[in-house]
This record gives C-alpha cells, structure tokens and sequence, in this order.
C-alpha cells in the first residue's frame, strides 16, 4: 500500500489544503516521505457532514453486520503486513517485537468488540410489561435500550501508534457502539495512520456501509482538533494524552452551546507500595522486575510506575540498590519524539534539581533522541510538602519515597491525585497491612494489582484503564476492555409503542436474541 | 414531630447561624412558623466531614443491610403520619391526593432501590480468570466491581417536595449505590425537608450506620448550595431544577480542581406530536387528555406537554378549539411559590406578546398566587425562526405548532433542544409516518410514549428520565428507576489479588450471591 499524505474523508481520499508537515523518523530525528496536507476546515466539515448522514444508518445496523465490520477492520490491518510495523517503527522508535505484539493487540481488541456487539448485553435491554389492573395507576409498558450517542471524535496517542489510535481502543469502542468516527491522527505518526486509516476505509467499503462511518483527518497543529471538539455534531471524544491537550479539550467540550462528555486519559504517576515482607523475601527481583518496568517502552507508557513507595529500612535499601544497580545497566531508548524526549529530559532536569531529592541511578546514555533511565528517591515528609514532585515525568524515571512507617505511607498515597492503577507488592505476612491500605487505594485509583506492575494492559471483561481525575476525565469509565462501550451509549425508554414501532432489540418475539430484563430481573434471551 | 427549623447535621440538630427564613403557604403568602436558622459554612464543613468519615464504613455495608436501610427510611416517612402531607400541602399549595401519591412514590422508590441493593446487578461483577498458560503471555486474574463514588450533594427540588427532595430519587439511589449524602433542602418547603429528614436521621441511628451517611442544611440563598459543589470533598451532585440553576453548578463542578459530574435535571418542554390519523378518530379525546396533563399540578412537571405539533388541517382545528375549551374551564390552581408564579406570568406574557403567537384560550383567573392555564399557537415558519418559542414555561401553558406537512413539522422537531419526553399520538394509519420521525425523536429525548403524555413517571426498571442536553447536564442517565444507581459508582479492577484480600462480592466463593460475569458471560450467582 503506497501512503499518499492525504485525508481520509468518508470514502474519498484528499490531499488537505493546510499546512503539510512529513513524519520524523524517530531515531534520527530525519523526516521520512512523504508529506502529509494538513485538513482544512472545509475537510472537516466534509468528515463531520459524512458522520452525521451515516449515523442514522449505521446506528441501526444489525448486531451481525457490525460485528462483521470489526473483524472485517482488524483483517483489513493484518493484510498490510509487515509495511505497517515498518512505518510505525520508523515513525515511533518503538521495536519490532512491541510493534508486532501491538498490532496483535489491537486486532484483538476489534475481534473481542465484535463478540461484544453479537453477544448484544451492551444494549442493556428492559421491559417491564405493562399492568393494566395495577391500582391506583396502571402502568405502562416500558421498555428501554441504548442507542449510540451520535459521531465521535477520536484522537490518536502518541504512545501507541495502533492500539490507541486510529483503529485502538477509542475508535474500536465507538464503532460497536454505533458511532460513526472521526479521527485527527497523531502527527507524530501519520503514514501508520494513514495505512490503517485505509484499511478501515476498505471494511467500511466492504460492509456496505454508509462511507461517513469512518473518516480521518491530519493537522500538525491544534486547529483541527479543537473544531472537531467545538463542532456540534460531535457527540463525544476520545483522548489519550497529556494532562494540558486533555484539559483543553474539556474546557472546549464543557463550554459548547451543547456540552458533551470528553473521555480523556492523560496523566498517571502509578504508585507502587513494596510492603516489607514482601521486600525482605525477594526485594531484588522485585527490584528487577520494577527496573523492567519502568523502562519498558522507553517508560512511555499511561502506567508507568513512577512512584515507588516503601518502608525505611535495610529492606528498602536493599531494594533501592538493586533497582539502581538494573537502572544503570539499562541502555537509553529512542522516545517517540523529540518533543516528548525533550519534555523528558526537563522533567527528570527538574526533578534531580529539587535540594532534597537525591539520585540513585542513571541508565546507560544514549543517542541524541534516547531517554535515559532515572531513579531518584526523597523522604515523605518533603514529598508531603510538594505537590510538584508528583508530577508525572513522561519516560524513564522513578521516584522512591521513603516511609518512616504505615502510617506515614498511608498519608503519602492520601495525598496523591486519581491514578490509573497502583500496585502493591506483598508476602503473606502483609496481607493485613495492605488490607488497610485497600480502602484507600480503591478510591483513588482505576485498578489495583498485587505483585506485579501496571505495565501491560490486558484487553478484558473484567479490566478498567481509568481512574479518579487528572488519571482521566471521567473516573466512571475505562478506555480499554468491554465496559469501554458504555461511554458511547445512552439509555432510551419507551412506552407503549406497539410491536411494529419498537425498535427490533425490543419487539415482544425478540427477534435479535439479545439478553433482556424484565422486571429487573436477570437477563434473559 | 415538631419542626424546630434546626439544620440536621449527622445525628444533631442544629440551629444554623446564618440568615434565617421562613416557609411561605403557597396559597396565601403568609410566613410559616418556625423560622429556620440558614446553615453556615462551618456547618457545612461539618456535615462534609462527617460524610467523608462516614464514607469507608457506609461504602462496604453489606448488601442486607443497605436493603435494610432504605426500608427503614421509607418506614420512618411513613411514620410521620398526616403531619408530612399537610405541611408540604401549606408550603406547596399542592392538593392532599398528589401529596399522598407522591408520599406513596417516595417510599415505593425507596423499597425499589433496597431489591436493586439486594439483588446486587449495580455491582456489575465480572471475572476474567488467570491464563498462566495463554502464549505469548499470561493472563492475570482479572476481576472487577462497582465502588460508590463518595459523598454526593443532593439538591431538593421544588415541584416534589417529597419524591425529588430530601429523601428523594437522587437520595435513595446515592444511599443506595453507598454514597452518603448531604442535601441542601429546597427553601420553599423547609418543614417538609426537616420532617423527611429527621426520619432519615431517624433510620440511620436505628440500623446503627455512621452519623455521617445522611446530613440536611438549610440555605434560603444560594452560598451554601455553590459551596457545597465546590467542596473537594464531595464526588457528585443531584439536582432537579431550573436551567439556570443547573448551569451555575455545572459551572462550579467544571471548573474545580478535581471536576465532578452533576446529575441536574434542568428544562423540558415535551414535543406532543399528533398525527393525522389519531387527530380524525378521536381529536376531541385527545384535547381533553391534554388539557388534564398540561393543568396537573399546575403544570409544575419537568413533563409537562409544553409543544403540541400537528399538520394544519380541519382535525387539528378542532383539536385547538377542544383544548381551548377544556382548558378555559380550568380553575387556576395555586403554584408553588411566588417567585414561580411570577416567572410564569413572565413566560406567559412574553409568548402572549410575540407578534405571530395567538391565543387560544386562557383557563379561569384565581387568586393572586394561582396559575391561569393558557394555551397559544403559531405557525411552523415563527418557530423555526425563533429560538425563544423554546424556552420552557413552568406552568400550565402549551404552545400549538401548525405545521404544513411531515416535513415540515420533521424540521420542527430537528430544531428542538434535547428533551425529557416526547409523545406521538398515532393510530394504525400514523404508524408509517410515525416509523419516520422515530430516529429523529430518538435522539432528541430520554423516553417516547405513545397515546399518552409524559406527566407520571413511572419509578421501574426501563424507566429513563433523562434525555441529552439541556433536558439533562448529563444524556446518558436517569434521574428516576433503577438505573439512577449508575450515577453514582464507578468501576475498579482488582488483578492477581489473593482470594482474603479481595472485596467480598469477588471472593472466589461468591458470599453475597450476587450475579458476576465470568469472561464477558451471561452474570450467574
């Protein structure tokens, strides 16, 4: 497949009339080929007209046939082969082997998307029938289901050029709901963009769908974006970012004649709570396991563990010479651009610079474009007193908080913002000071796992990547794994249509198959 | 019981410091005693922290004895006996049977959400077993619950003084998602607010709950509402009222340091849509249906039939006169409060002085506080061009759109604002036209009902009374019925947690019984 630098615009592709901008190789900092045409407004009108014809109809396709489209979308991605995780390697920096287990990823996401939408509970269907004898009042036949908000607006993450962008979890997610999608592409990696851009075009074509369904658009700068996000016929966004790109938007979304939901992801410093049985019986390959961790992916990941929190003692030192010792063998890795390397290096600048907090461990150094590794540490009771030192540093580092006991720690982790998850690692005999810890840690964060670290986000029924504000925009939600549908659905009621009138998930024979609650009771096909 | 006008704060009784009102009867104006000390910001503080205190406990209170609670709330208004109904008749001039049906609606709602607590579906457990042998990695164990969200600000509403007040639809379902609440009681029915409330503060001593769950202040201005939706210590806010109102709390809660959602249910004007076919068979019928709905309560609804669209024709002719004459044999019925009155008159007058709008009928003149019924039409061109013919007018006033055709009157629609309701009165030969405009109302509004009028809402399982913006702040939930409870929880996700650690409903022996989906299946106890 040739990648052209044009927009996709429903089913036609053109080349836009804004400012062109080329993709960077992340490794040289070197711009590949070709250049992209940013859109114009007019584009984005087109895409947004487009969305808005093929709502109606998209809305209302079957379960099978859009079910259909997924898998059709996540073939159509497999068969561009290895020119994919050519360009997203190019583009990202990112290695073969996580590029390829990306590309898995997001094919599954589709596939396990398309059992959502057939499996059809994501309807939430309802009937309380009618009780014509009910004194004083009778009550009416209702039933309910949900139907999709309206078109989305997507917005790809740099961190992941296929599993949160174009065709990641946002669109995925939307797409079962029976939204049509707009996405404004990442500009640090356009060409994967546009190849899995047209491999969506190809399925909407395929599905005979109305073109509209899917469109995607390019801009290096924030014009695009932000009129996708003030344009009222969008009806919700989706965002993996930084805590300012996310804050904009919402202001942008809360301030519209209409204001609609903005499902932003953006920042996370993930503490990690190294309990001291668990630190005594194998705290150098936890300290191993973290150093993994925490450079996986450069440290370019929203769950990252920036924040390790432990216990003073010759345990935790232990721990910290041992995570430094791993540190500091560990080589520099190209970042996904030179923006964010950059934002890296002022980060951890800022951070070293801080009087109290003292350096552990360095990684290797590298090339111009490579994050080094950091870890740092610093006592509570400064830690406390700063609100700064938990700012997320995006990259590379941690920061080890020495406790002077539990409870001093369970202040620490008080005092911290919402957060994607929290780990804790502990041996039996922890069991009944990390049941204390729970409470707490429930309310501030998304998910929260034992003995191991946040990186490396399983696709599933049963997973939330989200959490309390700034984690995310809106802590009700996950952006990855089934229940990510539900923040593109809302419920309608119905009352006493005739059959003929009810939309099919609802008529009385049940012609879809899809579980349903009558009288609240449990679901029924 | 005596109403002494103290604020409830926890398990005390206290007489606030600030500026103190009095009720008003609605229907003569005159003062009420006692008079009622308006809360300070320390007794704020104070209920919010013995809410923050209570939370831990009350979050993780079995399911039993959550169910147990609610019950005991309804059994404590109960217990009021007549003292309830004639004191919310004297502040809200409105008649005993609505009172009792609405007392009868408050404990009802509140029984529904103790089976919603007991059957556990809110808690949306899921459960994705450990993979260890999955390649290329394994799978963690996964497993996922809803937790309440935390201390929720409750706004009563001044239309139900009981079912949308201080033990009302958002109360019960906060108390039952787990979140304690503190209401800031309406000031047009203070007496009412502290009889509900002192029963609630009643139910929480008798089932041994933490002082906290439940706290009730008093505020005739608006700085303890404003603080109370600024505070960080609260998660979520309920709200029923105007749309101004609303607006200023969505405001606050965007614009916080950790923004908050706020559930307010704000202005509604209700599309009725006739059709030809039901206009011939039974015009007059429908008139008459109308007039009841649109003077019930002195057409104090979020409900109520406010737009009556219909194609211009010999039918719809003779459905203006019908309704004109029923309504101008309407009495004028008492409205809540002076200043809703008067804001009535206002809307009235401003739409009575709109050059193309005509009157068809006003209803009989009563007392200065009562609200005359009236109904106007205009044709569909003045409307669309418009906007202002949009505006709500809290009362027993509807506007008759004459519309030229389908198409006409389809545009009519597409130009509304989102909407709580919208009925279509249809016979066998509307229904193809009807199946035409059914996407198009769809995305309008909350719930659709046929033949009837959205006045009484039914408290059920597919209830929605909710519907996209400015109808609600928030179109993917529902104020009233069992789904009201999603409002206020949020999803965790628990990964590799032993089985002592877990929360009790994801225990691997399922001790509350409650349903969990195991990989995405059907939920089984």
């Amino acid at each position: 497949m040739s990648i052209t630098g044009e927009n996709l615009i429903g089913a036609s592709a053109v080349r836009g009339t804004g400012e062109s901008f080329q993709a960077i190789e992340a490794a040289t900092g070197e711009p590949i080929a070709p250049a992209f045409g940013g859109a114009s407004l007019e584009d984005l009108d087109r895409a947004l007209t487009l969305a808005s014809e093929a709502f109606g109809t998209y809305s209302e396709t079957d379960l099978e046939t859009r079910a259909k489209f997924l898998e059709t979308i996540a073939d159509e991605i497999l068969a561009i082969g290895d020119e994919l995780v050519e360009r997203a390697m190019a583009e990202s920096g990112l290695p073969r082997p996580r590029l390829e287990g990306e590309r898995g990823r997001t094919v599954g996401q589709l596939k396990m998307f398309a059992g959502v939408v057939r499996d059809g509970a994501f309807l939430d269907l309802r009937i309380d029938p009618a009780l014509p004898e009910r004194k004083p009042m009778p009550r009416p036949d209702l039933r309910l289901r949900n139907i999709p908000v309206g078109p989305v607006a997507v917005f790809g993450a740099s961190n992941f050029p296929l599993a949160f962008s174009v065709a990641g979890g946002d669109t995925a997610s939307a797409l079962a709901a029976g939204c049509p999608v707009v996405v404004k592409a990442h500009p640090a990696h356009p060409g994967t963009s546009e190849l899995v851009g047209r491999a969506v075009q190809k399925a909407v074509a395929a599905c005979g769908l109305p073109e509209g369904v899917f469109s995607l658009l390019f801009d290096a700068g924030r014009i695009i974006g932000q009129a996708l996000v003030a344009d009222a016929r969008v009806a919700a966004v989706g965002f993996t970012g930084s805590r300012a790109g996310g804050l904009a938007l919402m202001k942008i979304a809360s301030t519209r004649d209409v204001p609609i939901p903005v499902y932003a992801e953006m920042s996370s410093i993930n503490p990690v709570v190294l309990f001291p049985g668990a630190l005594a019986a194998r705290g150098d390959a936890i300290a191993k396991a973290f150093a993994g961790s925490v450079t996986l992916g450069a440290g370019q990941f929203c769950t990252n563990p920036g924040l390790i929190l432990g216990l003073e003692g010759d345990a935790l030192d232990g721990f910290v010479a041992a995570a430094g010792a791993a540190l500091s063998e560990t080589p520099a890795s190209t970042m996904l651009t030179p923006g964010i390397h950059a934002a890296y290096e002022k980060g951890v600048a800022k951070l070293a610079g801080h009087a109290a907090v003292k350096e552990i461990a360095r990684g290797k150094p590298g090339a111009p474009t490579a994050g080094q590794a950091g870890l740092y540490e610093v006592d509570a009771e400064t830690f406390l007193a700063d609100p700064a030192l938990q700012e997320e540093i995006f990259g590379a580092t941690g920061l080890v908080v020495r406790c002077a006991d539990l409870d001093q720690l369970s202040r620490v982790l008080a005092s911290l913002e919402g957060q994607l998850t929290a780990a804790i690692h502990i041996d039996e005999t922890d069991h009944d000071a990390a049941r204390s810890l729970l409470p707490l840690l429930e309310r501030k964060v998304g998910r929260i796992l034992v003995n191991g670290f946040g990186t490396g986000v399983e696709v599933a029924h049963a997973m939330v990547h989200g959490g309390p504000f700034p984690a995310t925009s809106d802590g009700r939600t996950t952006s990855v794994g089934s229940l990510a549908i539900n923040r593109f659905l809302r419920p309608v009621s119905y009352q006493d249509l005739p059959d003929d009138l009810l939309p099919a998930p609802l008529k009385s024979d049940n012609p879809l198959g899809a579980p349903r609650r009558v009288d609240g009771g449990a679901p029924a096909r």
